[in-house]
């Protein structure tokens, strides 16, 4: 049986991979998409997601938007990672589908709940702050969700700061919020996601499929991997998103370690850190993991492999 | 007119005499009655309210329960000064109306979104956790509520620790969303509660209105008072709550000042001040006031009227 | 008997009034002077002292050179309020006396450990970073000076920021090593120096001493005035460091109350504030106390004093 | 021509084998030995160093004790690492020589200002209040010493808190005053010397050498071996100390890497962190570096000869 998902996202580039991923693999059954502010503006990365779900031709599925700021931070966006669209690069078609009345909140919550206990699996790949709110309006969530897997944090590699990465940093103390609840969760961090990397083999398998969505990727990845070479100096571009739900479809395309994980709220150097106590075996209790280390070809060959599924769409 | 207004608050003592304030103001509309955790649990809060909704023969008025713990802290209650039932005295009615389905937060931008812009004032006299969910849910409320008028904080006086205030402390993360949101803000804080003193001649005013909801918070306030003689030496007990009622009915019953105010969120001595700069005149952008001197006489007559026209009920 | 002082200043206009009510009062003893960082660099405020000295033909007393910087934080100078000099307003004679060679921290120590216990007063009017040293370096001080009345910090009033004062923001956490130590600790702050307004009366009265020492004061107080009335909006230039000063000489001088005392060292908005918990009544082994009320006619009865018997001098 | 340098220790087990190490190598010419609080009370490292001398037979270097306490925050010792005397295992034998009169912070400064510029390197192992009261005392320091070679620290490992280390954790302003002064700096920290442990191998040499010295160095080891196991589950103890006197003895020991450090001086997780930016090349002026990966082999090579120089000593 597939797992149920929620995707809570703000693409950009590699949460339109991680989209893709989702609607492609035959292990998701991919409930609802909601957005929220982080790489680019609230509007700009809803339309994204709109348009992602025209390229891949997903329907059915309800995508709501979410927060349009952080709960208590002034924004912060990555133009120079995605630059002014959020997702720069290929040309993004007219949505075909409309947006869900609902708040992100709400359909988050509604969707949980009229669901069984321990069945649907939220994957943030953008800011906590949709489900920091949801779960703070519906407690009952941190007991219902089966976990939350999240591209997020790093417990050695930061973006934002030093120590810090991005969708935490933007919204700290969401990031606080979701990882003090109940629900298992697991983290993949930069420690992973920088192992993702779209080498140019990559690059030519993903061309190889040649279909539009595999082309809209090869776009996507090629302004990525652009970016990531002229602001943090990486050979080629690290996809973080899909790593989460990558291991959601197959817990054996990467290693994690169960460890206590807290969020920093006012380290002057240090805010927004994830922090993980390494010193000792984590306690029975403990409901935290972190991602390790990724297995490349066994992570890209799922993605390759839902690009085939997905096959040509008519745009 | 009467002026509209939710209160949202966490009966509490001097939250029961504000809703009967409001209750039995003619210059008061109440549109709805929201719960927040804060002097004790959110369930006891909730069932204290009702109780106060039967005492008063309260009917037509949605009531409707919110958050059951703070944005980021873990919770904290206020049993020394409240008991064990959060209104601790007298005894507590069945509640004879039912809670409305809908979550406090939802309640909240409803009846902000369905009545006319700058129309509607929140009285909020708990910790801010709903009202900071509602405008983070519903960013327009920023500008379509009229103004906050809320009881919490303090520019020189602290209750919870050195420099600051219960409502504030407990949730400082709401409280700093709050007061930094664009809407008119008024702080009724415990330097102008400290004033509104219930002496001798007050309780002797409230005994002589001879009905039963007059009897009620005769009892409230013999409790509150003896509360507030053994933990913090008050000789008669300060009645903060009604005090933001009271400045909504009659802007003449205190004094304020127009001051650039902020919530401080990382301090050790400091955690949850609220820290107002009296050093300059306030910036002409400034939406943001405080409560500074109290008309003691013309406030406790503002109660006492309320308990008048609220009249005899049947219990 | 007089008290034996030492003054640890940063001249600095008041500074300089401090000294000369030091100087000429027959109350005290001054042991020595020392200079640290603060209103201006050391290199300025070490020569404004010693032109203090030879201003008021200050002989036999050692002056030495302290701490160029603060413990931990960057330089802050106050050239808005006190000039490119730190003593910008009257001419400033050449130095008649040599520095002391030993370090401001090593003066400290040796004057104190060489008089008997408890019969030295530090009177810091600077930031506090050569007593944070001397305490540090020579632990024994703690319980050898007699006490500490310091010029700095606020419970109700800042200007360095909305709630934290000049002196004590600059090297916050040299105050806490000081506000943290055994020894009495009187603070007077801006609730107090705020009344001591320098008046057109006052102004008059240090004119009709008519000596060259009080001409200087004089020519002090006007540029201080006009710099208080350009950035503060002050109709009169509040005299702060003499304050110190003069509770030494005549504790009749103002009103204190006993309160517990502590720097914040971490808030956002109140880095440096000097927090005060009058809640309670102080317990038993608290050691610090707050300025409160000033006797201002006997205040500038005790400068003019000062001026009247330091008589003219030969510059 | 041999490396002079000022020890800056707490012994302290493997501050022993530091000072052992530095004594016995033909590398190091050891100008003084200064003590602070920090694995157990100054009184008992002061004890712990002047008994190390005797053992090693170590004269003609002048010890001086410094401060009794971290700069501002309250002392915490390691008891559960170096028991009750802070050098639990083998027998102290009475010390042969007295103590320098002048304290540490003065022996540090006048020993680096009277030996030519760019000589003298200072070698911290305990905390970091020593030196940040002698470069705040003597600012000129900062140009005149050599290098600052610390233990102390971790970029990715933390032992007294999930990611700070003891030496920094128990001052940490202190820390922040060394790590941001303008000297060269390397921090040789827990990434280094988790991997320079006493594994059995090591414990064999160290036994073979056959003298008083080494056998007292056996007991250390296998004291601190057992508390390792019992509190941090090591296997074999790391040997922290001697790592830093032995980069100062062959930097091929280890490899180091110029990155910026700071330290955290406000995170409530993370109060303490040597926090390295690893994001970019290290700018040109950056004077930071980290130790990386250990030889060893050699590492052990230099503690093993240098016990056979120091020969047979008569206790």
């Amino acid at each position: 049986m597939p797992h149920k998902i929620i995707l809570d996202c703000d693409p950009g580039h590699d949460d339109a991979v991680a989209l893709l991923l989702a609607h492609g693999s035959p292990e998701i059954e991919l409930l609802a998409v909601t957005t929220v502010v982080g790489n680019q503006t609230l509007e700009k990365v809803t339309r994204n997601a709109l348009a992602i779900a025209r390229v891949a031709n997903i329907t059915g599925v309800p995508f709501a938007a979410g927060s349009p700021r952080p709960l208590v931070r002034t924004i912060e966006t990555a133009p120079d990672i995605h630059g002014e669209s959020g997702m720069d690069g290929p040309e993004l078609p007219e949505p075909a589908i409309e947006l869900d009345p609902r708040h992100a909140v709400d359909l988050i919550i509604d969707t949980v709940m009229s669901h069984e206990p321990g069945t649907v699996t939220l994957i943030p790949t953008g800011g906590l702050t949709n489900i920091a709110l949801a779960v703070r309006k519906e407690p009952r969530l941190a007991e219902r969700v089966k976990e939350v897997v999240l591209m997020g944090g790093g417990y050695h590699v930061g973006n934002w700061s030093a120590v810090a990465e991005f969708n935490i940093k933007i919204d700290p103390e969401a990031a606080h919020i979701v990882f003090n609840e109940k629900w298992p969760l697991t983290m993949v961090g930069l420690d992973l996601t920088h192992q993702a990397l779209a080498t140019d083999e990559v690059a030519n398998r993903i061309a190889a499929v040649g279909t539009k969505p595999a082309k809209f990727v090869g776009e996507l990845l090629e302004f990525f991997g652009q970016a990531y070479k002229d602001n943090q100096g990486f050979d080629f571009p690290p996809v973080h998103d899909p790593c989460a739900v990558a291991y959601v479809i197959d817990p054996s395309v990467m290693t994690t370690r169960r460890v206590p994980l807290d969020v920093e709220l006012t380290g002057t150097l240090t805010l927004g850190m994830t922090v993980a106590d390494f010193r000792a075996p984590a306690p029975a209790d403990c409901n935290t993991s972190v991602a390790v280390d990724l297995d490349h070809q066994k992570f890209w060959d799922l993605v390759v492999d839902a690009l085939e599924r997905i096959g040509e769409v008519d745009l």
